[in-house]
């Protein structure tokens, strides 16, 4: 028998064990099997406020070790890559913190709370020249990737409207509590699934001039959390709806929406061009619909091109067609170009600068909703 | 053998033989045999500019008289009802003679090109006591009063968000040459397809209190009609889409285009409530997609019903589910309802007052556009 | 005013006020508006078996005159062609009264209750030279049409599979009565809902070699017809399943099925060769799903063409794109098909003929299942 | 910081490094992290027939050790479990081995290349008493374990018919190559694919008690394998259909097609029962349509239930609904189960006893389509 050769380890410290904590670390666990990385993420430490929620985690998980105090992790020579997975509120203090000790830094979506905030960080990364990526995951799924592809080759035409929608119900129901979700501090559906289609839309047809928006908090009071029977207002948005003019004078409509009862992943786009136009939905989302403007009168239509080996990086999943990657290999994707990107390859994107960008977005349209005027990104 | 009986008649004059005109024909041609009507209708007279083709189109569609003339039909002392399918910016004219003469008036959509004039139709026949309908054909759906039902049981519970979309593409090519659709009085995507969708949305979710809303012009430039290789610029829209805020303080974004590669009748809307949900395209007219927010965890989701013989009037057309209408259907609809509020049934829905309303709407977004602002129909 | 032409009549005796009969009777209504025929049909009688429908129907429908004896009907020198919607068991004795009077004959699908009567009616049209057309109306759709045009151009290469389905669930409750469906002779799904998928597989694959299936009845008993608590047991199949071999060489796989809870109008296959596939649903009639196995690589998809005027004859329903047909509107055609063969045009198809070798495969079928063995059509 | 708990390894060998055998390795990564289990799998060794592939692929998937022969592997006491993703004809051999070695075997679909040795095998893991799995991936889908509760509930009502497909098309192109699955012993696309819905099939609806079909080879000549321009005849199907008596008394129609141009994941089937019905196709695996036949007319219809944390063992990938898992994730909750089984828990299914009752169907649909007649799998 042959030993196997071992890689280097890329030596991870995850902030936070909820849903995208778990996320992150079945994507270290896998990536690395699946791509031909430089090196081999190392599960090093997780950390989460609650010391022992922290320590069951990182059993359950893998993780070598624990802490309940964040900043024992940041600061720990031993970690390469920081992963923040904690409340939107959080990500700033810990991003400075991981920047500031010379570490990677991988940052769930919304970068922040705030433009303000997200310009902060987005300098700070620039000034250390830290290795960042933000975790807008849907942008790693490979109909998306062929999507920015069939835009840019030319396939459409000239590329003429957008419409965007990011519609779930996981806050459909009034009795659904409080959590960071609804936060004042950055809180709110048009933060929380507006900042993804914000990202799908300037990841597709690029940078955005103006928009103008409007938002409604559907439920205006909520349960306390922690089960008590006491509720208090709630001051976020629960649905934003709001036009858009990007730079290249395409103009569209996105939503926004976390209480749209029955929509669980009704994450998708409509971009119509002169020569072409493009469907989609995270529903299904293995398929992209391509409608060519051309071939044989009478045999035209939406072709449901179905994800395959011929859409990177699906074959590094599957060698066969059809058979479906899901939402968690989005983000084992995203870990592939993240130890990437810190090993020194390409960056990685989207980074914070890009998310900045997004943040910026999303503040213009709060700001329009506020003044029932058009707003510029830019202003902000 | 027994002799059948004859019902009274109901003497149509119809104006203009395009794809309308051969609509109405043929929906006056069947309707008597699908409902039981108080009248029959008589195609009595057809009248087209073109006098030739008024001949052979009479001929065609089994008109019993044929003119140049539109003055001569809605003078003539033997027709009863005057269905208007000329182009846009003539329907006031011909409403105005029809209603001076005592007809009742079956005008297509939209029903005038500005809101001043609509204002007028309005006016006119209101003063005259005149039965008008509205050719807002898509209203006549089974599914969308299937929709409308579901909305007014409160079966969604407090509705809390709409989005609506018409988009089509026979536009979408710029060699396309101009025609009444691209006619600065009155024509443009927003007219000819949003009037549409608006329609729909006063129909599920009552009157709209303000819009915002932007509009383009995808193609600067279209051949002259008639075959001409000159070319001379596009004066009206071909695509906009509009924030609207509805009385009941819903919200909703809506969307007009005409140069939407691939997309043939995504007329298509979603309504959210905090009960439930419904999803419906146009494309799959003889389908609801109906979410109840209700049931075993578990086995909840969108329920596809099929249009049959439980939602009114589909049953007129085949006593079995599933079989489906048609298009063409929708106008034998709409002529059965006409033809039942001429005899002294139930006024006929949407009248002139209604269709003004929408036009209003439409006057509001394109004033919005221009302004840059919220601007609210009931201003004009 | 100018006075139009009319065109000569084509007399249309109907026997029968039922579900069918209403088909009719709308058809020949409308036919003359939106085909170019050479003959406009006339209303002249209806019978039926109950003298007073046959008088409120006749008034309902449009017939001039009504009878309750339809030999009065068939041998009426005013009538050209008469339609046959009576009860299956009825049909032969129907169609041999109209052809020896010199009829056309238009007869509702199954031809007959048997392989034998089959045979006779066929015979007796060809010795006769009638004009015969039978209502399999689902061949009519403008997207059979071109799955066929698909198939015959070898645009799919060489096909080598078929799957079928006709599933519906009208009979689907054991509560549902008996009725002339479940008549032993002539009634069950296979005979109702089978002889529409095999005269879909014919149309698209040609002639059926072999056939080897299987049948079931799912509820021994039903109520009597009439209201009766009283029932009695079900002599013939809910269901039947069986293999075909084509004299091609395809095989294929169909199933016949009245009790299918849920499914309203599942009439679909699945045609796949060795270039191309295409699949199509009744339950989307408007739709065609093609996949061309050629384009460039990470683009192909099964593509979805919607019914459209470059598929005949859609063009004369509608000009326009996307704005579906009805079920309707395929017995319309079948009625223009029927006017043009009858004034001396190309031979109306299906005609007895082709009615009769699907009727062999039914009986095929039956023979197959009751002896569990491989059955040839043609030994019938 | 606190250091983690380790748990007790299972020490995984696995032969074969192709498809199959990545997917294993990919599931022992990341399955610890998702499942509460027993056991931790530890990858090692791994095992291909050339050397060198086993090394890299060692190296890649993160194997300890590698070797070029698989007796090595499965005589290694280090080693608990062996997992054979072999050519099929391999198959009885390695389970031979790994049995009489005390392992725990986890053997990829068909079980063995005929009813006789698919019985040895089954035969030695009684005797032996070993844990045994067999790789029918699907039949891990949440949506299909939903299928069989909502089957085994009575929700359905008694069930009355299946239809079962499973069409792809990676041998629709006559230049594709010979491989182990066209080898005379054991392959085909009824082995390969019908196997699969074969397993369903009994999933749901319990024990075939005979079978009628027929088989076809749509191209009888392929080339060698390694590139060669010479072909050789193909002796195995292409595609098979066949109809089954289940001994509920259920019948249905079964195909199995390896050459249907456009279909990439067509494993469907659709049970219909007095009470309801189910549709499923792989292509779309994270919905399950289910019609209940009851509440109010008007309102029922297929109703699209998504994955979500309702469907075990869903929540254990995420804990929000419509995200959505994948194929590789359907072999993570295979490698949960197994690993459970090996440490002492309830016996993992599919075992090698149920795998030999699939083969048996399998083995029965070839004996009929030889000799043309029906034939009972317990006569195999």
């Amino acid at each position: 028998m042959a030993d196997a050769k071992a890689r280097p380890a890329a030596r991870i410290g995850l902030i936070g064990a909820g849903f995208m904590g778990r996320c992150h670390a079945n994507a270290f666990r896998s990536v690395g099997g699946l791509f031909d990385l430089p090196a081999e993420p190392e599960l090093r430490c997780l950390a989460d406020v609650d010391e022992a929620t922290a320590r069951r985690s990182a059993d359950a998980l893998g993780f070598a070790r624990s802490t309940g105090d964040w900043r024992r992790l940041t600061g720990d020579p031993e970690i390469d890559i920081v992963a923040i997975t904690a409340p939107n509120a959080l990500h700033a203090e810990m991003a400075f913190a991981a920047i500031e000790a010379g570490k990677a830094v991988y940052c769930e979506k919304p970068l922040s709370v705030d433009t303000a905030s997200a310009r902060s960080m987005r300098d700070a990364a620039v000034a250390a020249g830290a290795c960042t990526m933000v975790g807008f995951a849907y942008l790693r799924n490979p109909m998306i990737r062929l999507a920015r592809e069939i835009v840019g080759s030319g396939e459409l035409g000239e590329v003429v409207s957008f419409r965007g929608i990011h519609a779930e119900d996981y806050m459909a129901d009034p009795s659904t509590p409080h959590s960071f979700r609804t936060d004042p501090a950055g809180g709110g559906a048009l933060t929380d699934l507006g900042s993804h289609v914000t990202s799908i839309a300037r990841y597709l047809l690029g940078p955005i001039a103006a928009v103008n928006g409007t938002t409604a908090t559907i439920h205006p009071r909520r349960p306390e959390a922690g089960g008590s029977n006491a509720t208090r207002p709630v001051e976020v948005d629960d649905r934003a709806v709001f036009l858009a003019e990007f730079e290249s004078g395409v103009t569209g409509a996105t939503e926004a929406n976390w209480a749209a009862a029955g929509r669980k992943m009704q994450l998708a786009f409509e971009v119509a061009g002169t020569r072409g136009s493009l469907a989609f939905t995270q529903e299904r989302m293995n398929e992209l619909l391509l409608y060519p403007a051309e071939g044989a009168a009478g045999r035209r239509g939406f072709t449901r091109i179905e994800a395959g080996p011929e859409h990177p990086p699906y074959a590094n999943f599957c060698p066969a067609p059809g058979h479906q990657l899901g939402f968690n290999e989005l983000k084992v994707i995203e870990a592939a170009e993240l130890i990437e990107a810190w090993a020194g390859g390409p960056p990685a994107h989207p980074d914070f600068e890009e998310a900045y960008q997004v943040q910026r977005v999303i503040g213009a349209v709060q700001q329009s909703a506020a003044e029932r005027r058009w707003v510029e990104p830019a202003s902000l």
